[in-house]
């Protein structure tokens, strides 16, 4: 109740500031230039079907880059720079696994290695599968059952929370930790029920991590409907898995991150607005985080157009290397650090291109009661929850500096049925959703950057 | 600043009742109940999958019928029968548009004849394309210039309303009048650029009438980027068109809305939750409105599942002919009225599958102040806009009488790149968004059943 009572009082006070009608025009203006002139989703066509997957490391990454830097130019930008960092090197290969069920014939399984995964070393691991559904089974498992096995990690993705988000947070310790726990107790490598919201046969991969300690193992994901037939098949039989992999990691190699700002006309303090330009290595990377990318030019773009003084200097930053390492974040904090420059506002859009809904603000109670206050502007917009505390991956290091970060909280439902997937395309991403993702980070923007 | 403290009070005053927290609880069994064991995905691939789409007085519109009394049965209807009504049968037939460009060939244009709409009775009819871009234009059209011509109405769908039913209702008076506006001018037939907000070439149907008197000339519709096209070709040229069309309506027969309940424990009165079975003749119906039917029976199946007492009956009502007659809902209202049947509250799904995000209420401020009183219950599933003052198309007669209606607001975005087109197919419906909705509704109707 008493939170209700003080979001009033709060609108009250900025509504005697006597400034909300000014701000509720400039919104209009924003959404309409938006609307009817935005180009992030011709510009996020570009980036999926011209280049399509760009993990770091890879050719198409070092692509995206080049798009980036133009595309930041092409929004008028004052000023567009590539920062240079180490990142990690994963690739694929070739990969395959098989199961044979009594003396049945190998059966072929559709899966994907999870990143940063080593492989077979393109040579055949087999074992007996065994399966556990929660982490207490896997707890009771003493290491003589597990030595030379497979473990099958069967958690599955709840359905029953309503933020899909908090059903990838409860599974996700089973794929960033599946082949490290296995190979605790002697197994030969992992297998994991994919984090997925639908009901298909897709695998998801996705960032594992290795302990230091240990042999570093192999772990897969399966879709959610193998992962069914497969714990049909151990009900009765033993059953027999094969993998064979070339996936791995292959060093460091130098890369950047693509940035792009107009300068503040009172100062040059820095608001941050950003996602990140890598993805994973299936898929066109569109959701995650193609519109991200889009979006936040388009923040750019729309101040340029609408010839908004921006009092602090509006930096986009297309972060290198979120998916698996981060290195792009930690680098752009380092440097701000180093440069002594002051942020004052960071926000990032990593949760797809779906139509917002609210904004997850990671920042001191007087500042979130600030932006609050705001509510009656954003809500004619469909945006309405400014309850989340969290904010994007790449904006931690920020975040740690005492910068006061947040994150585009777009609708969630339909984000990890294809999320890390082959199915995170150009046709997944609604025009008018992608569009209006960047109205509200456009919004957002004009308003710390007025009121801050 | 006044609205949001009436509510904190109202909330307070909920609150005082010391219900919140049992009715909490409640709306979590109900939406656990839905998104682990709801049947209405699968029950939607069935319809439209197997069924497909199902214009009244079609085949497969009889099909549903059955389809749909057996769904009610299952889901455990306490009583399930067939509501006859009489319905129109209009029926598309062969159609092709051609255009030539000064001496150019014949080019053919994709296009659908708008429902309703006479046809050329397979006889070719041609004539100048004259193009408005506006009523206003329109108006200013003189009857000898549109004399034995083809009017284009070339009103584009504005993607400015953050609500695209705005942009559908603005844009809507095109498609309903086009045909008795060019007649009164002496024109030949029309076409109109689609009510659409994709930038595609799929043309959408969707209901056009005639006035009483004037000639019943044919009405088309063709995509946006065809009119496009076409409106580029008018710059410079005059172009020919030329209509072969065999629609038209076919008099009358005798049909069914199918209707399930479940009886009110404490008495009679009753709840509808409803939407309409029929569809356009294009694309398979899912979201227009093989969604509200498998919604409003999901209600039913979790209040019998979860054992819910219902003091009210509560009554699934599968609505005949609502895309181009309205004579389920109108005949629904007549035999409650003429069975002295008091209804306590109606709600209808007929805005499309997509995640909840509020219900639109038509009842006096006092019961809408109520409702808003609940808004605390529901926030946690996404529905927070209790705004909107309108209800489903089916429910007027009952609105009519007096009865508080009201209608599910889903998001909007993506509902205008599909409705009335081939593309309103199953795979544009995700599981979770179907699922939420039908959440809603049975949040709704558990609370008006419990409080009213």
């Amino acid at each position: 109740m008493k939170k209700i009572i003080g979001t009033s009082l709060l609108f009250l006070s900025f509504s005697v500031f006597g400034q909300t009608k000014e701000d509720s025009i400039q919104f209009n203006k924003i959404s309409t230039e938006i609307l009817n002139n935005g180009k992030g989703y011709t510009e996020l066509k570009e980036l999926t079907k011209n280049i399509g997957h760009r993990l770091s490391g890879s050719d198409s990454y070092e692509k995206a880059v080049k798009w980036a830097e133009s595309k930041l130019k092409n929004a008028r930008a004052d000023r567009v720079w590539l920062q240079e960092v180490m990142i990690p090197v994963w690739t694929r290969g070739k990969e395959s696994l098989k199961i044979k069920v009594r003396d049945g014939k190998w059966l072929n399984l559709k899966m994907l290695s999870l990143g940063n995964s080593e492989g077979t070393g393109g040579k055949d691991i087999s074992g007996d599968i065994i399966m556990v559904k929660s982490m207490e089974e896997y707890d009771k498992l003493l290491p003589e059952q597990v030595k030379d096995k497979i473990l099958f990690f069967n958690y599955p993705f709840k359905q029953s929370f309503i933020e899909t988000f908090k059903g990838y947070s409860d599974a996700a310790k089973y794929r960033v930790n599946a082949a490290s726990l296995t190979a605790k107790k002697g197994g030969k490598f992992a297998i994991i029920r994919s984090l997925s919201s639908a009901f298909d046969d897709v695998p998801h991969t996705g960032a594992m991590y290795y302990e230091n300690e240990g042999p570093q193992i192999p772990a897969v994901a399966i879709g959610n409907t193998t992962a069914d037939e497969l714990a049909n098949y151990l009900k009765n039989n033993p059953v027999l898995a094969k993998l064979n992999s070339n996936c791995g990691m292959k060093g460091e190699k130098s890369s950047y991150s693509v940035i792009g700002e107009i300068t503040g006309k009172k100062d040059k303090s820095v608001i941050v607005v950003g996602g990140h330009l890598d993805s994973w290595d299936v898929g066109e990377g569109a959701h995650d985080d193609g519109a991200g990318i889009v979006q936040s030019i388009e923040v750019l773009r729309t101040f340029k157009k609408l010839g908004i003084q921006n009092n602090h200097t509006i930096r986009v930053v297309c972060f290198a290397n979120e998916e698996n390492g981060v290195r792009g974040g930690v680098q752009y904090g380092k440097i701000a650090k180093e440069n002594n420059e002051k942020h004052i506002f960071a926000i990032e859009s990593d949760a797809g291109g779906f139509t917002p809904r609210g904004i997850a603000l990671q920042m001191d109670n007087e500042k979130i009661n600030q932006i609050k206050s705001w509510t009656e502007l954003f809500f004619p917009y469909g945006v309405y929850n400014f309850e989340g505390r969290y904010s994007g991956t790449d904006l931690y290091p920020l975040h740690d500096m005492g910068v006061p970060t947040a994150e585009l909280v777009p609708d969630s439902q339909r984000y990890f049925d294809i999320h890390h997937t082959e199915e995170d395309t150009f046709e997944k991403v609604n025009r008018r959703e992608l569009l209006l993702g960047a109205t509200t980070m456009t919004q957002i923007i004009y308003m710390i950057d007025k009121y801050w």
